[in-house]
This record gives structure tokens, C-alpha cells and sequence, in this order.
């Protein structure tokens, strides 16, 4: 047992340290599902050991969700607690939240309008603004559970699961810490080649997919190492392997088809394929899980455009594992992914999206990449560059 | 497991219906413990099926506490955060709170001091106004888990934990609902017909104890039958076999000793002896735990007064159990017990306790009842009454 607390300190320290980046003096908001209390435990005392002011616990349970979504009146489905906004609004602060769903088909059998309804949305504009203004420094990171393993492996596996999660977030490494900055400078020196080519276009093809998305001039294509508005660094994704940018929300065209299932408010959404017009998803047909997603983008009137694009090759240590985790903060980063709802504000060189940024309380990442998709980079003139071939990165590399 | 998911079913609807009687259209909060997520998940359920408006959990982690207590700054100990605040002043609503502790001695090798003075006042204050006030409908209950049943019994046997649970809080019965009707019924007579007696004081005597205190001429003996100021009844612990009343905290002398251990702040209290003068506790020994006594004595001008005496008889089916339960809503039902601190407005039938009432940010409950303690009623002549002698009623009854 010694060994696996050592594991968990250590991953704790990982996500304080290097993930959120937890100031000296800082409050530490920690947004764990009960099932990840060991984890938030050990979250809790890094951060004090940290320097935290004070590290505030928030356990969400998604069996208290059911239970509203299945039994609750109408009004509670989007009814936000005051005390809930209040919580939100503090600043400065830190936060970390945890993935790994213990149940990822919980609210499968629940009607599923009901479930994309289901949404607090005064805290997503409040989140939303937050990250506009670049004043929180905050990390997601992952808790192995049974229930997780269960999905991924088919068995509880937790053992195998850890392996994988250690792997993908560099704990195998002698120093971890130097492993993340090394990983950061690669990813950023790409992202910055890529911005310096200002591609007005992008546009891919493969099976069931041929989907054009124009770029925003001003956008540049960055990694996941975020600065607050002061500049203090952190990486809000333990592990990452993207590079993305924000596509200009009016310019989208095709259709785009996905490549792994995606767990989405406790259904498990698959083989999707959407139809965009003028920038908006026009229609959605999936295999399994399209209400799911039809209820999200009836959430508000931007949330059917597009807010990311996402570039990931065969590099990624994610992808290496060959598992899919069904968990968006993994999958997203074992192939390339686009999202659909709220850009990112930090990828604007100035701050500013204007109208090419889209503004919404959603934010889906869904996966599309696999060896058969080609990503072109479209010139003003026209002239198609390659990017990805074969989840092999086309483009010349220090 | 049928039949384990049955009864805590059937426990959330008691707990629902007759301890904290939800009302249609109420907002319900659960405060929870995150080991006891289970019955949180179950009472959710049952509120909503009772008609609750929304259903707020919110979990308490003792691992989190105790991170704050040996990592955190000074200045943590005490911070009440704005959204707990904004969360407890919220009207109407109903609460449940859960017990069971899964690890009562957590907090055990940390600095005493600390772990007493690591309280959230400000809450406790809103608390105690709405309990003057009359505002909320609100009940305890436990929730048997591994770590309680090692507590209790040496051995985390948690089916012999929820069969002494089952039978004290008679959901045994055939028909629970009706039983607590009765229940109640019988221990509210027995509170009607002592305060028609009018007694000035009360005298303890056994071993480690002499002890007198004063009463309120305008305060009565009561049930836990509570009343909100609209008049909706509801009990507030599950299970209470008590009556009680709050003392003049102004008259008490003498000395007391405890029976039981209490479980307090992750820690155990042990044959503990308060000295007593002039209404004020002066002096504090116990075999164990006497400085987490001393540092709550210490938070506030009032909390070394005394708020309550309680009244246990060998009826108990908590006391027939002969099961020590480390967990004050049990075995303050076992027997007599006596808690200083916050004086319980309800008993004043004029609603004012006026300078004979107690008012502080603590109430703790310690146990004093044995076969060897005498209860006498003395009255404003001073003759003595017998009360209590070897855990038998002395009164006549109906």
C-alpha cells in the first residue's frame, strides 16, 4: 500500500505544482466526484503544502443528479443554488476538478432532453467570463476508479488503469516535473510554427467526413501551457497532447464524423456525424447518444457553432496506450478533436475574438482523428498544405 | 441485496416523513458525510418522491479537516466561507444531517487546541437563529458503515450495527410510521406531566457526582416532538427516547462526572469530571480528551454554561441495545445526559428564555446516566423527589 500512496502523493503534488500551479497564499478550489475522495484528500494536502490559504472541497454526486433528473419538478433541472454562484464568483482562487467517471452510462436510461437540460448555466457564464478575463489558474486531472476501469477494460481493473494514467501524465518519469516543462516547450514550439504559417482555412477528410472550418487572423494556434492575465503559467489538462486555436464560428461547412465514443452528461455518445451549414450544426445522426447531444445544442442560441480545433499526432502518449478511456480529458488527447460551444479566449493575441469567437455556456470536445483522416492547411490563395497524414505531423519540426 | 437496499429505502422515508417531514414544494438540504453518500443518494430520492423543490448535498470530508488542522495557515482554522453562509441563511428549507463516524479517532494525534478551535462560528450563529426562530424543519440520523461498526464493536461488522440501528430506531416494526407516532406520544406525556410538577432544581448524586441546577420557571420539559413557529411538527434525532429542558444556566454547582465516552472532534472523551461553579464549568479532568473539552469551553464567552438536562430512562431501546455507540445521537438516547452550550429555545413557551437561557456557538452532549445515579426534583421548598433510581421512573405515569 505504501507504494500506491507514494503514487498518489506524488501525482497530488503533480497537479498542484505543475497543473494548477497553486500560488503561495492562494484559496484552492477542489471539484472532485465523491468517488475521487482519496484523490481530493491527497490534492488537500499538497495544496496546503503549497502554501494555500484555505482548500475548499466541493464532492458532486452524480446519483444526486439522477435522482433530480428522475424524480425532481421541472424548476429544478436549471434551478442554480445562490450559494453556488457565490462560490464561483471568489477571486482570486485555484481550481482543480476530477475526471474518471465511476458510472459513465448512470443517466443512460433517462430521458435524455431532460438530461441535456439539466445545466446550471448562471455558473457556466460565470466561469465564462472568468476565463475571458484569465484570472483563474485551474487543472483537470483524473481519479482511476473501479467503475472507470470497469467501462475501459471491461474489468475493475484499477492496477491497469493506474499504469496507464501514470504513463500518460509522465509519473513513470525519473522527475516528473522536468518531464511536463520538456513535453510543454515541444508542444509550444509546434503550435508557434504553425501560427507563424497563418493558414486561412482547414479542412478534413476521411471516412464519412468532409468538413471545411476557416481560421481567425488574429488567433493564434497555442499548447496547454496557460498564463493568467498577470502571466503566471499553468496547464489546465493533466495529460496534454494538443495544439488548438478557435475557428472563426461563421465560417464552418461539410460534415465531420466522429472516432471514438464520447461520454457525454452519463450516456455514451457513438459513431456521430454532423452536418454543418453557414458554421452551425444543421443535424446530428449518431449511432447511439444523439438526443444527448441534440439537447445540448438547443442549451442556447450559439451553442451549435464551433469554439475548437484541436491537432494531435501519433506522438501522444495517450494515443500510444491504444485504449480508449471514455473520458473526454484522455481521449481528447489521443487524437485530434474539434468542440463545439465557447472558444478560448487565450489563444487571441489581443485578447479579443470579436466575432469570430464563439460565445456560449457549452463547451463538447469530440473526438474525429484516426489514421485515415488528412488535414489540409488552406492558404488565402487556396493552396491545400499538409498537416496530418497518417497521425504523422506533415509540417517541418525544429 | 435486495433486502440491505430495502431497508435503507425504507429508513429514507422515515427519516423524510417523520423525522425532518418534508414538505411538498420544500427545499431540502442533506449535510453529509462523503462515507455515508448511500443514504444521502437514498434520502435525495425519497425527498423528491415527498415533493421537495430541490435537493441541495452537501459532503463534509473529516480527511479534508483534518489537512486544514496540521497543514493549513492559523488563519484557516476559522474562515468561514461566503457561499456557506449565503447556503445556510437560505429560507424555508428542511435539513438532514447524517452521523455514523467512519473514523472517530482521525483527528486524535493532532494538536487539541487546534482541532477546538477549527469551527465556523459564523454558521453556528445563523444556525442558532433559525432555531430561535423556529424557521426549519430538521433531522439527525446515522448511517452504519465499516468504520463505525469497528468502532462500535472491534470488528467492522456493519450487519449487527444496522440490525441495533434498525431496532432503535423501530424500523423494525411493522409499521415504522405508526410505532414513532405512539412513541412520541408516550415520551411527550411523560415531558407534560414533570413540568407540571415545577420543579426549582434538580439534583444529581452517584459516583464522581454531586451536582444541582437550577431550572426556568417559564421553560417545560419536552419530547423531541418539534414544532416550527407555523406549527408543522417534526422530530429532530432518529432515534430519541429523551426528555428535556433547559436549565437556568445561571444556578448550577458542584461536580459531574461522564458515563460514557463521547466522540468529539475526532476525538474520545473519557471519564471526564467538570467542576462547577456558579453556573460556569471552572475545571476539567478526563482520562482522555480533556484539552479538546477545555478548547471548545474556551470558544466563546458562554459555551462553559450549561444548555440542557435530559431525561433517560432504562425504557431506551438505545440503552437495551448495551451497546456503547461513540456517536452522541445514540448514546446521549442510551441515558441521562447533559450538554453545555446553547440552551434549546424551544422549550420556552413564551419563546423568550430570557438571562436564564444559555446562548453560545457550542452545545455538546455528554452522558451521565448509570444505575448508580439518583435524580432527585428538589422544589422551592427544598424537598427532594425522587426522579430517577436505578434507571426507573419514579413518577407516577398516566
Amino acid at each position: 500500500m505504501a507504494a500506491v500512496d507514494d503514487r498518489l502523493e506524488k501525482y497530488a503534488e503533480l497537479t498542484i505544482r505543475v497543473g494548477a500551479n497553486v500560488e503561495d497564499g492562494q484559496t484552492v478550489f477542489i471539484n472532485s466526484s465523491v468517488e475521487h475522495a482519496p484523490l481530493a484528500r491527497a490534492l488537500t494536502r499538497a495544496a496546503y503544502a503549497a502554501g494555500a490559504k484555505y482548500v475548499d472541497v466541493l464532492y458532486r454526486d452524480q446519483h444526486v443528479r439522477k435522482a433530480m433528473i428522475e424524480l425532481g419538478p421541472d424548476e429544478a433541472l436549471t434551478y442554480t443554488p445562490d450559494w453556488l454562484k457565490t462560490r464561483m464568483e471568489l477571486l482570486p482562487k485555484a481550481t482543480i476538478w476530477t475526471t474518471g467517471d465511476p458510472e459513465p452510462e448512470l443517466l443512460a436510461d433517462l430521458d435524455g432532453e431532460r438530461v441535456g437540460r439539466a445545466q446550471m448555466k448562471a455558473l457556466s457564464e460565470i466561469a465564462r467570463q472568468q476565463m475571458i478575463d484569465r484570472s483563474v489558474n485551474w487543472s483537470g486531472v483524473a481519479y482511476p476508479n473501479e467503475g472507470w476501469a470497469q467501462q475501459v477494460f471491461g474489468e475493475p481493473d484499477v492496477e491497469r488503469l493506474w499504469d496507464a494514467v501514470a504513463f500518460c501524465t509522465r509519473l513513470d518519469e525519473p522527475d516528473p516535473i522536468a518531464a511536463w516543462r520538456e513535453h510543454m516547450a515541444r508542444l509550444e514550439g509546434r503550435a508557434q510554427r504553425l501560427t507563424e504559417l497563418r493558414f486561412d482555412a482547414l479542412h478534413y477528410r476521411g471516412p464519412g467526413t468532409d468538413f471545411t472550418v476557416g481560421l481567425n487572423p488574429n488567433a493564434r494556434w497555442m499548447s496547454a501551457l496557460f498564463r493568467r492575465a498577470d502571466g503566471r503559467e499553468y496547464v489546465p489538462n493533466m495529460p496534454t497532447e494538443e495544439i488548438f486555436t478557435t475557428p472563426d464560428c461563421r465560417r464552418a461547412e461539410g460534415t465531420i464524423t466522429s472516432s471514438l465514443p464520447l461520454a457525454l452528461h452519463g450516456d455514451i455518445v457513438e459513431d456521430m456525424t454532423l452536418t454543418v451549414k453557414d458554421g452551425k450544426i444543421v443535424d446530428v445522426q449518431a449511432k447511439r447518444g444523439a438526443e444527448v447531444v441534440r439537447g445540448q445544442l438547443e442549451s442556447d442560441e450559439r451553442a451549435a457553432y464551433f469554439g475548437e480545433l484541436a491537432l494531435v499526432d501519433g506522438t501522444s502518449r495517450v494515443g500510444q496506450t491504444g485504449i480508449t478511456f471514455f473520458d473526454t480529458l484522455y481521449d481528447e488527447n489521443a487524437t485530434c478533436h474539434i468542440a463545439y460551444g465557447f472558444g478560448i479566449p487565450e489563444v487571441f493575441e489581443d485578447g479579443d475574438g470579436g466575432e469570430g469567437m464563439n460565445m456560449s455556456t457549452v463547451h463538447t470536445d469530440f473526438m474525429v482523428g484516426r489514421p485515415e483522416l488528412e488535414i489540409d492547411g488552406l492558404t488565402k490563395d487556396g493552396e491545400a498544405v499538409p498537416i496530418l497524414r497518417n497521425e504523422t505531423w506533415q509540417l517541418p519540426e525544429d
